[in-house]
This record gives structure tokens, C-alpha cells and sequence, in this order.
């Protein structure tokens, strides 16, 4: 069951969306909502624009009467209305944001007249609409502006405030299980013995989970031993997912993989055709009430973070209610020759100049360089079949 | 003092690089560090990795010895340390992450023996140092790993746990006031009348200052006559920086310059040659004991939002003791056609596909409309000498 990137990714999303649940949702003011998953429709309570909206400081016209010199009569600013009306030959001083006075249909912009005391001359023409925005422009009153599954960012809030809302109904974050495998791990507060390391994993993807939307749930280290994996396992299949790193090598003592098939899980993939991260273990198990996905990731740090990034969070989105789980990989420009293996997709943590206009590989030895990974702020990702790039060429990059 | 793009991105890196002081510090607990900037010089306690770590499962062998058949005499896991030696013709089998025996200098994967008993035929050859990691590799005891300055993601809390923190110094967040202006505002929970709007623009405000790691402290709305602006500007200086939107058009009732002005301001540019946001005031109030920042951002919500991202989340992030403040701009494949007028550089709220690999324009009725805002989630960033743009060919493209 060894899949390509693709393959993995494509699977991660299919079987994940079909055995999600609708989450539950609760209700939060709306600076708390910034990032969050939208879990209501929400209309538009009026027209937007309100009413025909001025889109510059000028002068409100009949557009029938350009060019020409038009009698200034009046003057309307954002946040009043003009009482009167206005005829042929007539203009009405007209500020950004105000709403266009009757009669008139285009603005003209204050720096396109000539003015002396009340006459205003007007030396182009205009067309009908020109300058201001129509009642309705962007959204009609009753349609549905926002949709249940949008993760709401700084234009879904302004939108939020300016239908008047003050909270808003968002879904539950799913809780995540994590839980870091190994005798060799001691906990946090432990002085590690020469050949033992701290646990450092649980909490890489305590952030990851965080990030993507979850609640981490973070679990004691399951020894390499039956009856210590198995009481983890059980306890982190009481969350909405489970999280495992390390133990699902080839090595004999990794027996995540059994103790999962023994609890009857269904697994969806146990490698993939990646680096950092080739064993990677994707499936679900299944009892009475409910069904439980897990990702057992490789133990070695940098794969543990590079197969949550392109895997596990896509799951956690999806779970979170988030109708898409997207992996943006954009290009920029190598800034040094590469040179690659062939056989795997490959992640490798690099640096991005601060236009984003170049991308260079970081000094990294190897997954198990957690210092290496520190110094990138992102990867390129190479294609499997390709062995080696020139410096200038344009290359694929996610970002970390 | 119109800028373009760049050279007032220039600019407000330059001038705030120039006036920033070391903000003051806190400790907080690891988990909550995440996002936040580094205030301290963090050093490796000891060799990463600690001790020769196998990269593989299988054998640790004297490279010397292979080819041939060797011997095996027992077995090391990780979280354990084999007691005795590897003599010329033996080996000792061994887990990933375990530490090398003593004798040996290379590990022969398990895939690549053939094992009869204690017989472990190998029919390779290996270089000294091939399959594990030399103790101090990745980082030696007493370097420093984590520099202040560094935003803290999910490597770095994973570094921190790694050398056994369990909270960490970091800057605290910089006071960013945010203050809407105009007559046509109503504040929350008041009923817009139908040539009024309500307050949006401080709200996508704050979520934009959270996000850049500040902390907004969202004032009352500033009215369209100098007292008023007055008063809430003074309000808002007492902070790290200031924000404003909108009264910074040509318009005669925009008095924010004139109100800043009058407080002594310096301005670094007042106009910017970007679409949206060509009204954008820059600078500084100097007072006896402190320099404050101000921005006077356009009031139309989808000019805000771009000009905030492109401007003021660089200020922010450097008031908040970041060592950088990027701006990546990579590239991905336009969908549709693109015309645009020149002498603008231009900020197109647009949709990447769910792997980034195209990017098309959302419908979008100009800076006023918030709804064509929500749907995007990328700006096409245009070039101001060109004029257009076919399917197919490469964009720079900003994240929203």
C-alpha cells in the first residue's frame, strides 16, 4: 500500500469527507471568530451598497449634460442625504461615500472641473453609473453572503459587522488526539538520561492542531510495548481523531500498526512515496457509536511536521467543518542548483527571500534535525521523477 | 509624495526599522508561545542528537567488515544503550533512534541482510558514518539555536521542548489603536439609517492587527469635524502605533492630515501608487518622550484591507520585535485572461485553486464591496507597466 503524494493526499481527502460528521456548533463574539468555521448562512440584511454610493469626492451630474458648466445648487456629504432634486443643468457637490442626490446618475471627479464661485465646468463626458455605485452592487438584501464551512477571515468579519452582527454561530473545534510513541522519550520536567530524548513531537503537533483548527488533546508517551500502546490508543480514540508519532516503521519493535489492526482498524494507506515520511500509516477504526480516522506519522521530527503539514492537516480542516482543505503550492525562483534522488516527492525545508521572489534549501542533516527545520520558512517540493533543477529555474513551494 | 509600491514598502520598513524599540518581555507557557516573537537567545544544553543515533533499523556494523557474514551478539532499542563492544566480525542489531554501540560506525538496513540465526549476511558495502547521525550533527551543546526576533512556529516550540523549556521569554504585543472615521459610521449595535453604514472597517482592522501579532485597542469612531478627530487621534498616539481609515482622500471634509499636521506629524509619503489604495498617509508624531507611527488608511473596506496587509502588518510586526517582516509574493498560473490599465500596481482579489496551482479573479465591484472581498482568498499582484495578461502565463500572487 505504498502511494504516491497525490495518491495519499487524494485519499486523506475522499475518505475523510465521506465519514465526517456536521460538528456541533456554539456561538462567539466576533473578534473570536477570526479563524474559525462559519457554521450558519448569513444573508444580507439590505441592499450593499445601501443606496447609490458615491465612489469619489466631485461633483453628482446628469450625465446627459456634459460636457457642459453646470450651477452648483447644494452639497452632500457621507452620512447625510440630499433633500432636494436635482434638474437638467444643475450638479450637487458630492463627497466619497455619499448617497447620489435624485436626478443625477454619474459623479465627476472634483479634479476633472473647472470651478468659478457656483459654475462649474465640466469638459468630458461621462457615461450613466459612471463613479458612484449602484444600490445592490455587490450583494441584494435577502441573498446568503456567507456560507456555512468558510473559514472566516478579516473581510468575512467586516462583512459580519456591516450586516450587524456581534457574535456568530461557528462549529466546535474537533478534539485531537496526540500521541507521541517510544522508550526512549521522557517526559516534559525529566533530565534525560545520554541515550534518551524529550518529548518533542506532542508538541510540534499540539501547534499544528492548533493551527489547523483543532483542540489537541495531548496524551502521555505510549511505550514500546503492547499493553502501553494500546491503553493510549484506546484513550485517543475517544477524540474526533487520532494522532500517533513514530512506531510505524519497519523496525520490530514498532507496533503501532498491530495494536491498531488488532482494535480492527481499517488502514487507507501504511506508506507513501515522500521525504521526510515514508512510513505513514491512514485509516480509520470503527466501533458501535462512532467511527475514529488516525494518522500514525514517522517518529523522526522533521517527518512528523512535514506529514501532518500535507496530510493529517487536511483531516483536521475537514473535521473542523471547513468545506475545503486546500495545500497551496505556488512557484518562485531557485536561488542554487538542486539535486535530488528520484522516487519521492520531496519537502525540503527552505527559505524564502522576503519578496518571496527566490527560494534557497536550508542546511538541514536529515529528519531528525529539528534545528535545520527552525531556520526554513517553507519547502520546495519537488516532483518524484525529476533529478536535478538550475539555479532561475521556478520550483514549487508550500509554505511552513 | 506619491510612492509606488515598492518604494513605500521601502519605506515602511526603513522608518519603522529606524524608530523601534526593543519591546518589554513576558514569559508564557510553550503552548501559548506559538505566533509569538523570541525575546531571548535559546542554546542547545547538550549535543543534537545527544549521542550516534541510528537513522535505520538493522545492524550496526564496522564498515570495515562488509561485504561479508557477521556475527550477531545482541541488540540495542531506542531508549536503551547496548553495555558492551563491537569487536572486527560482529554485530548488534539495532532500532531507529538507538544509540550506535561502541566499535561500530555504520548501520546496514534491515531490508538489505539476509539473517540465518546469528548469521547476518551482508552483501554491500557501506561508508564509515553511513545510515546514523554523529552525536552534535544537527547542533553542538552550548550554540545558540533560537535567536530573538524569530516568530515562533511549530519547529521552534518543538526545538524549545527538545531542550527541555516548558515557557520561554517573548515580546510582548505592541498597543495598535484603531480608529475608524466618518460621519456615515454607526457603531455596533445601533440601526443604520438608509444613508448610513455600519462599522466594519475597525473590525477587519483588528482582526488584521491580531493576526500581525499587536494587540488593537478599537476606539470610538472619529466624526468629520476636527474636534472630534482631534480628540481621538490624541486618544490613539498614547498607543505603540495608530491606525486610521478613511478622511484621507482629496475630499474638503477630510481633515485627518490636517488634524495630524497640526500634532506635528512628519509624513513619510501621502499617496501610494496601488489600486486598491492610492489615498494612504504614512508617518510619525513626535512628542516629548515617545515617537508613534500612524497610518491613515482609505476608508473604502476593501482598500483598508489591502493597504493594512501590504503596509501596516510590516510596521506591526516590526513594532512587535520581529526581525523580519515579509511580504511573499510567488507565482502560480493565471486561469483567465487579465487586462488592467497601467500606472497602477494593482491588488486583485482572486481565488487560488485548492493545490495553488492557478489563480482567477473573484467578481469584485471595486474597493467598496466587502462581498467580493469575502470570496477571495489571494490578490493577483499586477506589474504597473502592463497592461495585460493571458491564461496560462505566471502571476505574482499575494495570500490573503
Amino acid at each position: 500500500m505504498a502511494f504516491t503524494f497525490e495518491q495519499a493526499r487524494a485519499c486523506v481527502l475522499l475518505e475523510t469527507g465521506a465519514r465526517r460528521a456536521i460538528p456541533a456548533t456554539e456561538t462567539v463574539a466576533l473578534l473570536d471568530a477570526s479563524g474559525r468555521i462559519l457554521a450558519e448562512n448569513v444573508s444580507a440584511d439590505r441592499d450593499y451598497p445601501p443606496f447609490p454610493r458615491s465612489a469619489r469626492d466631485g461633483f453628482a451630474v446628469r450625465a446627459a449634460d456634459l460636457p457642459g458648466t453646470l450651477r452648483l445648487i447644494g452639497e452632500v456629504r457621507a452620512g447625510e442625504v440630499y433633500s432636494g432634486s436635482v434638474g437638467p443643468g444643475e450638479t450637487v457637490e458630492i463627497m466619497t461615500g455619499a448617497p447620489m442626490p435624485a436626478g443625477t446618475d454619474a459623479v465627476v471627479m472634483v479634479e476633472h472641473v473647472v470651478r468659478d464661485g457656483n459654475c462649474i465646468q465640466m469638459q468630458h463626458t461621462l457615461a450613466s453609473g459612471d463613479n458612484f455605485n449602484a444600490q445592490g452592487l455587490a450583494a441584494q438584501a435577502g441573498v446568503t453572503i456567507l456560507f456555512p464551512g468558510q473559514r472566516l477571515g478579516y473581510a468575512d468579519i467586516a462583512m459580519l459587522a456591516s450586516v450587524g452582527r456581534d457574535s456568530v454561530q461557528v462549529y466546535r473545534k474537533p478534539r485531537v488526539a496526540v500521541v507521541p510513541t517510544g522508550d526512549e522519550i521522557v517526559e516534559g520536567g525529566q533530565q534525560p538520561a545520554t541515550y534518551q530524548i524529550r518529548n518533542s513531537n506532542a508538541w510540534s503537533m499540539a501547534v499544528q492542531v492548533t493551527r489547523a483548527g483543532g483542540e489537541p488533546v495531548v496524551l502521555p508517551v505510549a511505550r514500546d510495548n503492547y499493553a502501553s500502546t494500546v491503553a493510549r490508543i484506546e484513550e485517543g480514540l475517544q477524540c474526533d481523531m487520532l494522532l500517533l508519532s513514530g512506531g510505524v516503521s519497519a523496525g520490530k519493535y514498532d507496533i503501532v500498526e498491530k495494536v491498531l489492526a488488532d482494535l480492527g482498524a481499517e488502514f487507507f494507506f501504511t506508506r507513501v512515496l515522500i521525504q521526510p515520511g515514508q512510513p505513514l500509516v491512514f485509516g480509520v477504526v470503527k466501533n458501535d457509536h462512532k467511527q475514529t480516522l488516525f494518522f500514525g506519522l514517522p517518529g523522526n521530527p522533521g517527518s512528523t511536521m512535514v506529514t501532518f503539514e500535507v496530510f493529517a492537516r487536511a483531516a483536521v480542516e475537514l473535521l473542523s467543518g471547513a468545506n475545503e482543505a486546500p495545500l497551496h503550492m505556488l512557484q518562485t525562483r531557485l536561488w542554487k542548483d538542486l539535486r535530488q534522488k528520484t522516487g519521492l516527492t520531496r519537502f525540503i525545508p527552505s527559505r524564502l527571500s522576503d519578496d518571496g521572489a527566490t527560494v534557497e534549501q536550508v542546511g538541514w542533516h536529515g529528519s531528525g534535525d529539528v534545528s535545520g527545520m527552525t531556520r526554513a520558512n517553507a519547502f520546495i517540493v519537488t516532483e518524484p521523477n525529476r533529478e536535478q533543477w538550475s539555479a532561475g529555474e521556478m520550483v514549487r513551494v508550500l509554505m511552513k
